[in-house]
């Protein structure tokens, strides 16, 4: 195995703790928030239902809410057929650069200052060559990770895609290879000089949840609420 | 008043109820998910916490989890001068393009069929040339409208910026002129064919919430939580 000479840096697709540092992932500034640890990254990737995938038409940025799911170092990002962005990277040799990026805010954060008003929240970028998935067998693998990312174990309860499904969706694939994790948590900074002022100051955190499961209309009597939701 | 030719489309600019369509705008599927109303468009933008500003970089897409606020027609959204995004749109003439993107999950939809799976959500989409914002009056408007997009009235409770502080930050602005919504809502859509099938089939609702404020280490005693907390 390869030994990175700077703390923190490994190769790229090994099984290290930590994600390489690149141009791209470090940032200009803030950067003892920033993180390339993979279990954290994981972690963010695997708590949201949606991604912001990002790409470049006609030299503009284009940003789109994305469903997608995680198998292992590899990412799928679901489409159809139809959707310009799959074109594009079916299109593109070697594959379309993309920026995949999942946020989770988690509390509001109200300083006794204006300017130190900030959010505590947990993101993930990914920077890399989106490839248009074509085997067969890898894109029923894709398609079940995505399933199971909105539910965990659901794959495993509904009826499989079936030939002419699997031709009228497209699937993505990014590997996970440039990836940096960002955090904010905790209170306010306050400046020294502004601790005495009269404002109420701390954190609101910010909770998700689910409600009730919703039978569909049209559901058949009899069909209880599957364990795999009453436990999300 | 202009009238447009076509439903749906008014000049930009003008006080219409709907934005217009543009080749932006018009999605390769699923028209019948996109909208153009101001309205919505507006309650979509003020009930999220951030957004996804997209900017290409050295030719490569890049995609930020970014605090903004609103006024009327124009969205501001928040960085130091020391963030590279922000440096960017300051040296870019006309103005830096950006995409940016704002999310809500509603709901998670069960179908049936693997196929069908598919999220509620609530999404807009701006299109536009992101300017740096260098007049002091509008700087002081962007940054009460940063804080108060957090928490409404928090502005007119807490220390305002002083020259240092609005020096050190950047704004962009972001007129809101090339603009769609998507909306998912309701049950799945399963094929006729799958009706009889086991499987439960329906919504899980997603909530999102506050929990109780928690104050600040350092917080003076004898300072109430303010009512614009026990609202929210």
């Amino acid at each position: 195995m390869s030994v990175a000479s700077e703390p923190g840096t490994v190769a790229s697709g090994d099984a290290s703790a930590s994600y390489p540092a690149t141009d791209r992932t470090v940032p200009a500034r803030m950067r003892e928030r920033t993180h390339y640890d993979r279990e954290l990254v994981h972690s963010i990737l695997d708590e949201a239902y949606i991604c912001h995938l990002g790409f470049v038409r006609d030299g503009s940025p284009v940003v789109l809410p994305t469903l997608y799911g995680r198998v292992g170092e590899t990412l799928y990002v679901h489409g159809s057929t139809g959707a310009r962005v799959q074109r594009m990277a079916g299109a593109a040799d070697p594959g379309l650069q993309v920026c995949l990026t999942v946020t989770h805010v988690d509390g509001l954060v109200l300083a006794r200052s204006a300017f130190h008003h900030s959010l505590n929240y947990r993101s993930v970028v990914v920077h890399g060559l989106a490839h248009q998935v074509t085997d067969p067998d890898e894109k029923r693998t894709a398609l079940d990770a995505l399933v199971d990312h909105v539910v965990p174990g659901r794959s495993q309860d509904s009826r499989p895609g079936n030939d002419k499904e699997l031709a009228a969706t497209s699937v993505l694939r990014l590997d996970l290879a440039e990836v940096s994790a960002r955090v904010r948590a905790g209170g306010p900074n306050d400046d020294e000089e502004d601790l005495a002022l009269p404002y109420w100051t701390g954190v609101v955190p910010l909770t998700k949840g689910h409600g009730a499961p919703i039978p569909a209309d049209d559901l058949a009597s009899g069909i209880a609420v599957p364990d795999y939701l009453t436990v999300l």
